[in-house]
């Protein structure tokens, strides 16, 4: 892929604070910083479009409360065509971290985890927003 | 666990934006909406400091490029012991959704997830930042 | 799923065998372990044919063999409809564990495994063959 | 590692045989073929005695059958310490394919791995014996 070179112009200060930030991000120089801005940015535009986009949910949960475990289960097979797999790890005797690996239509996979991260028990949810890595260099 | 009731005074515009959020987001009533903000508000000061957190880390990248492949293997064999195990799909003949689940200190998870998110070639990586569940209702 | 009864003639000697098989196994009765090995017999048919099944891979590897673990994502990608998902765990810094989740026709399972595990350097690899569930009560 | 390479006799009709299996799983040669054989014997080896091993667990259920999904998750939490991660798949809408990761003493992943498949209304289940790969060339 032929690398472009152009100028930017930012604030002094500003830039300080970015490169304390591609330091701390372990960034080797500014332009691989900056594509991953950029990349991040167009990642968060196939969410709210309708392109096909890949990501993560994670779930902490008490498998001990019944009702809950198998709200989940029956949550995940309604949304069957969006989920690829899930693992599953039992961080202790009561705590389990659930990692489910989701794909397809962003508002499916937006719906899907707000269902699963609003049952009632569920201590903790997040979704990472990831993309299937097509159009993205 | 018993249920304490107190009153929350917020302002009317405010409240609305708020309702809207928690209809978005599917709960089924504000105390739900604020047991999250709550204990979100935990699990980041969970991050900040040396207790112990659970999270996953997500990559997409193009497995044609034995290096980063290589590099990216190396890093989490370094990272061994904050690493539980990480769920890899093929997405399609490119590109390679991978996510790891990571546990143990905060700053050596995130210091994991930085090392794996710079490395030349990454298209994308997310860290979720969750938590063990110990500590949280 | 009505149950229905019927008599089994077995030899003294060999059903004392399968009765301590059973305690082994910790099946309930003898009931639950004739429906085991029924159902085992119906699964080895459905890989003998061209019915769907599902099973799982497993390989152990060195991962610092570069060519290795190149050779192996491609196989893979190759093979990119008969695989759902890989389960990936880092042994220790040298030895990886990858468990690989397949669906599909059983030909091609079984081919996808063999290349699998014939690559030089793979220490050890096994085939599950199990079944999508479809047919079997 | 040096090789060292040394005769062996075999009856011819079932050394044909050999040759008939050896191409039919991929190896490239004899000498491959016969590693597999002795690594193999090794691993089960390492299951009859008390050295550390590894493995994987696959089981089929119908996730609709919650008594069954919750005694999966319970035995899963009792042997905590056993299990590394599990993969979990959404067949279809009613079938599961779980795939348990697992480590440790042989005798408690067998344990573990007959207690699993010996719940009433798990379709299927199979026990991959593994390695850690540690002693293992």
């Amino acid at each position: 892929m032929p690398l472009i070179r152009f100028g930017v112009s930012i604030d002094k200060i500003l830039l300080s604070k970015f490169d304390r930030f591609i330091k701390d991000k372990k960034y080797t120089n500014r332009s691989e910083a900056f594509r991953d801005l950029i990349r991040h940015e167009l990642i968060q535009q196939q969410w709210k479009g309708c392109q096909e986009i890949a990501g993560a949910i994670t779930l902490i949960y008490n498998h001990h409360k019944r009702e809950l475990v198998n709200k989940l289960m029956d949550i995940q097979h309604d949304f069957g065509s969006n989920i690829i797999s899930a693992q599953h790890i039992h961080l202790d005797h009561d705590n389990c971290l659930e990692i489910i690996a989701v794909k397809g239509n962003p508002k499916q996979a937006q719906l899907l985890a707000d269902s699963l991260k609003s049952v009632k028990g569920v201590k903790h949810g997040t979704l990472s927003m990831s993309t299937t890595g097509r159009g993205i260099i």
